[in-house]
């Protein structure tokens, strides 16, 4: 089996480099895809509230550990504060359910999913909760800082409901001023990185801070196309460039394998959703070849600042302002 | 003399909707420069600590309302707080020391420059301090948050030092993040703005949340040659741009007035700069026509996203992530 190199975290902990995403992994294959994916080697998970998932991938952990394939701490399990649990007395009640939900009883890693503060919507009435206050149209900000829930979250680490804390989608002013009153610095920033958005200043904070960082939607917009957006169908997706599938060629791997190691040789953790074996071990074969300088400089170069997580038929018109 | 329109401010004062940028006037002529652009009809100034030029400023301004141009309550000054005062008990002792730099005692509006909490530099010591803690090299940050330099902000307000308080340079999420807190709400928004960088989702913010936003550079990268960045120097000059002259052309005006009349007719006020009378006049005199809907949106088509406020060069390199 391969084996995953771990990024030593700020908090001490380790962080294995390539795990596997859970976003969009349906309710009906949740458990199997984990159970799978465990089977495949896959150590870290990263669920979310918002992904709606997660009784059933912890399901697959609770079989996994049940059949002798893995134990509880050989496992990295990563998971999101969502938007509308940001009042700092409303984080440590919705930690507690998630982790009821995994079945578990710390989260290796917890993050602010975004850097968003909405109105509180009890569990009972609708869970995960979305962006929306009524279910469909209506925003509705809460007054907490990120100040507040950050604060909030540090208490987790006090009280062992997460070994790290983190932060995901923060913009790099946001996470200086963050730096400045942080009494815990956040371990990981879990960001968009793909080669149409390389945000190599973003990389450089948080390098200077010694945050680790994950990518997400590795493969760019390929991910995206479901949603329909104008710029994800115009570009040719990544893994049909035809540079990348020279690349891919000359070390006769798959392009998604270069996009991967693209990443994982820049330093940065990934964590790409597959829900069938044979990618499920492509994606973590990546690790088993290098990229040459020049062909990872020749990749970076793609850059043309394209962020496809924003498509305003799953963000709310009024909040696609958050990475502009 | 053109009628300059007023933009209503959150703040319930009146701020011209078109102005006069202090940045770069070089300090032997600053005090004619101002003089000369009352004489011109300019009411607003956008001066700041860092450009070093606020005693010179002062002294057109006496000049001019010792001549009977203009009295102070007619004029609109704004300045803006440098790095290195963030700290909450540093804000109202630099505003006084810049207050009497000017000679006047109040600001209409006074700015967070950048989202950057530096170390304090005494300005015994060096003034203005710029970046490096040692004028030189060395980067060091402070502990002040955003919040606290907001709160040290309002309470200029309190003490009528200055009429309104804003900021300059701020992305989206450090904004929403600041309206949690804000107990009096930014006045307006300094950005870069011009069509090579529209950032319209974060326009929408600021209406969204009342928020008047002030275009700097809004010649684009015709402001940024003299630093030689690259793409500022391979990218055609918007002013000689063959759609935008051609615009011009139909209209009967310059090409630097069709890229301030396309800032303004999008509601946006505008500081342009220049030391010659003749353009002095032509920037006031950009407000006497209208561009169409059409010309609007074809401007509006040229948007690549690129910045032109970040070369290396005048920005320390562990400081480029600011945009980023």
């Amino acid at each position: 089996m391969v084996q995953v190199p771990n990024i030593k975290l700020n908090s001490g902990h380790d962080m294995p480099q390539v795990g596997f995403g859970l976003w969009k992994v349906d309710n009906a294959i949740a458990a199997d895809t984990v159970y799978n994916a465990i089977k495949a080697g896959y150590r870290l998970f990263d669920g979310a509230c918002d992904y709606g998932n997660e009784v059933e991938c912890g399901q697959g952990v609770a079989r996994a550990i049940k059949d002798g394939l893995v134990k509880r701490e050989e496992l990295f399990i990563v998971s999101k504060l969502w938007n509308t649990f940001h009042d700092g007395e409303r984080v440590e009640p919705i930690v507690k359910k998630q982790l009821a939900d995994w079945g578990i009883d710390y989260f290796d890693l917890y993050l602010i999913h975004f850097p968003v503060a909405l109105e509180y919507v009890d569990p009972s009435v609708r869970y995960p909760p979305g962006w929306h206050y009524d279910g469909k149209s209506e925003i509705r900000p809460s007054k907490a800082t990120i100040q507040e829930t950050w604060t909030a979250m540090e208490g987790l680490v006090g009280k062992g409901l997460a070994k790290s804390i983190g932060i995901s989608n923060f913009q790099s002013q946001l996470i200086y001023d963050l730096l400045r009153y942080a009494k815990i610095r956040p371990a990981t920033l879990q960001i968009e990185h793909h080669p149409f958005l390389v945000q190599q200043e973003l990389l450089n904070l948080a390098k200077q801070e010694g945050i680790a960082v994950t990518a997400y939607s590795s493969f760019g917009p390929a991910s995206f196309l479901e949603f329909e957006m104008q710029h994800a169908v115009k570009l040719t997706p990544l893994i049909e460039d035809s540079t990348i599938k020279s690349i891919a060629a000359k070390y006769n791997r798959d392009p998604s394998q270069v996009l991967l190691r693209w990443a994982t040789q820049r330093g940065l953790a990934i964590i790409p959703k597959s829900t069938r074996a044979q990618w499920m071990a492509s994606n973590l074969a990546s690790l088993e070849f290098d990229l040459s300088d020049e062909d990872i400089a020749t990749i970076t170069s793609f850059n043309r600042g394209i962020r496809f997580n924003q498509p305003s038929n799953y963000f709310p018109t009024e909040m696609l302002w958050i990475f502009g």
